[in-house]
């Protein structure tokens, strides 16, 4: 008999819409609520949904066995405190063009002074000056995972030359060079743009601090759409504060929404975008639970394994 | 004895700079005053420069029989009044990549709600809404010429389909689907965003007028990097300000400067960029006088020449 699935998400009526098409043989128990999860999901092996919500239900549901999570981010399930005897699997492979859309527009927004242009034309300006360009530019990567290695894809035919910084792999063919941890510095210093994609892990914590920042060239650019966590907050109010960056582009938070108190709000070029680079797509996210849930009916290793350890 | 170059442009000394270093044997007469160009250019049979320059000088060049525009659009020197017993070749091949990213950059402006995004942040607003993407949009292109074509090669790969229209070619395989004269309004029926880059020409005059913005779909949008002539402005403005179009951005006018008391100054959502798509860049247009000049010096048919009656 086919396990039941817990589907316990914000848009669950849309992801129990795409999974009940796909997999009619599958029953399924689908809430938004974590506390009804609780009780609904009390005989589930299986769960689908967000982190955040599914963390508050993981401990109430003694039959578990895999988790796929509709985020690639799994932070909220990798606390020390929570069980880890499943299989968690994140969302990957469907958020690199979405992404790629999220920085390119950044990336021209800057080039096209897109902002001081209308600020011009506000004040029935003709502002005749000359535009930048991303041809010759050079882009480094914080993190060369499944969205980077899409970024590097995307970008590279626009004339960028792309830098990659991980922790040892080196597998993307369209990074024109890679750098690792004891190299941070010497992979800032000759970067127009860099944009962090890591999760938020033990290894990544405050890896955009003060010494990598300045190691930036004056007149750079960074864009965080990986996690908040990543950034050291102060540095970078520092860095766009002197101008030492020309500007800042964050999607991500230590804390979303972003407080109304923070000091982000009240930093000069800064750009903030409400954690909307790359929303998880139901129609997308269920078809990567579909195919995990075809190899887990067939006794095959899942896609996309988190390791806890690790942290993705 | 090789003949001797007018050189006549705003931007002359770089201009100067480039022909000698590839062409040491040329003599060069360089100005950037179209008064002082009259007596110095009296006895070239050469001219390199701007239309809007040249077209004050030409009456008084009586040996003049060739003129390189470092424009693409040479409507200064369309002039019926004007002489047209020389050969006028304009610039070409050198704009796509500059052009496209203008296009792409307020495509995704679009799509990605920049303007709106940055509002809600200086409201302080945390705006969590969904973004768009270009995936699966329709693009029409008015014009497939040298410009058209890099636009359409390159923005093919984000997903988007084209729609080209022209008099009557159909040479550019990165067209999805071309339309001509007779199909106007059903090239617009179905874009979402239609892009202007054809010359001002008899045939192109008013192309862009309140039949063919009333066949866009509600919410369509109109980018304008060919001329301004293409465009009727009153159409323009009523298809903004009614909202039928989501919005406008032109980089291109009638008269530039745009005066101070056109209506587009107040239209809502229209985007004013002025002229500077893609500048000429002395170093890429001197490369194409450069290779035509050896064209000439060897009794070879000229590249880009232009037909004065059709007007490009």
């Amino acid at each position: 008999m086919p396990p039941t699935l817990l589907l316990l998400s914000s848009l669950a009526p849309a992801y129990a819409q795409y999974v009940r098409a796909a997999l009619p043989e599958l029953t399924i128990v689908s809430t938004t609520d974590p506390t009804e999860a609780q009780t609904l999901g009390a005989s589930c092996i299986l769960a689908l949904g967000e982190p955040n919500l599914l963390r508050q239900v993981i401990p109430h549901l003694p039959a578990l066995r895999w988790v796929q999570s509709t985020w690639a981010g799994v932070e909220p399930l990798l606390d020390p405190a929570l069980r880890r005897d499943y299989v968690l699997t994140n969302a990957r492979g469907v958020f690199g063009e979405l992404m790629t859309e999220y920085v390119l527009t950044y990336l021209l927004a800057h080039e096209r002074q897109v902002f001081q242009r209308h600020a011009a034309q506000q004040a029935g300006r003709w502002a005749a000056i000359p535009p930048g360009t991303l041809r010759g530019k050079r882009l480094g990567l914080l993190g060369v995972g499944s969205i980077g290695s899409h970024l590097a894809h995307a970008l590279k035919p626009l004339g960028l030359t792309i830098y990659g910084y991980t922790r040892a792999s080196e597998d993307c063919a369209a990074i024109d060079r890679y750098f690792h941890p004891p190299d941070r510095l010497a992979f800032a210093a000759e970067l127009n743009y860099l944009v962090s994609v890591v999760p938020n892990t033990s290894a990544t914590h405050r890896l955009v601090d003060d010494a990598l920042l300045t190691a930036l060239p004056a007149g750079a650019v960074f864009i965080n759409v990986g996690r908040g966590g990543a950034v050291d907050a102060t540095a970078l109010i520092h860095a766009l504060t002197t101008g030492h960056l020309a500007c800042a582009i964050l999607d991500v938070f230590e804390q979303e929404p972003l407080p109304p108190d923070h000091l982000f709000w009240r930093t000069p070029n800064l750009h903030i975008t409400a954690h909307t680079a790359a929303p998880s797509l139901p129609s997308a996210v269920a078809a990567v639970f579909v195919e995990n849930y075809r190899r887990w009916a067939r006794g095959e290793a899942l896609h996309y394994q988190v390791d806890f350890e690790r942290g993705y």
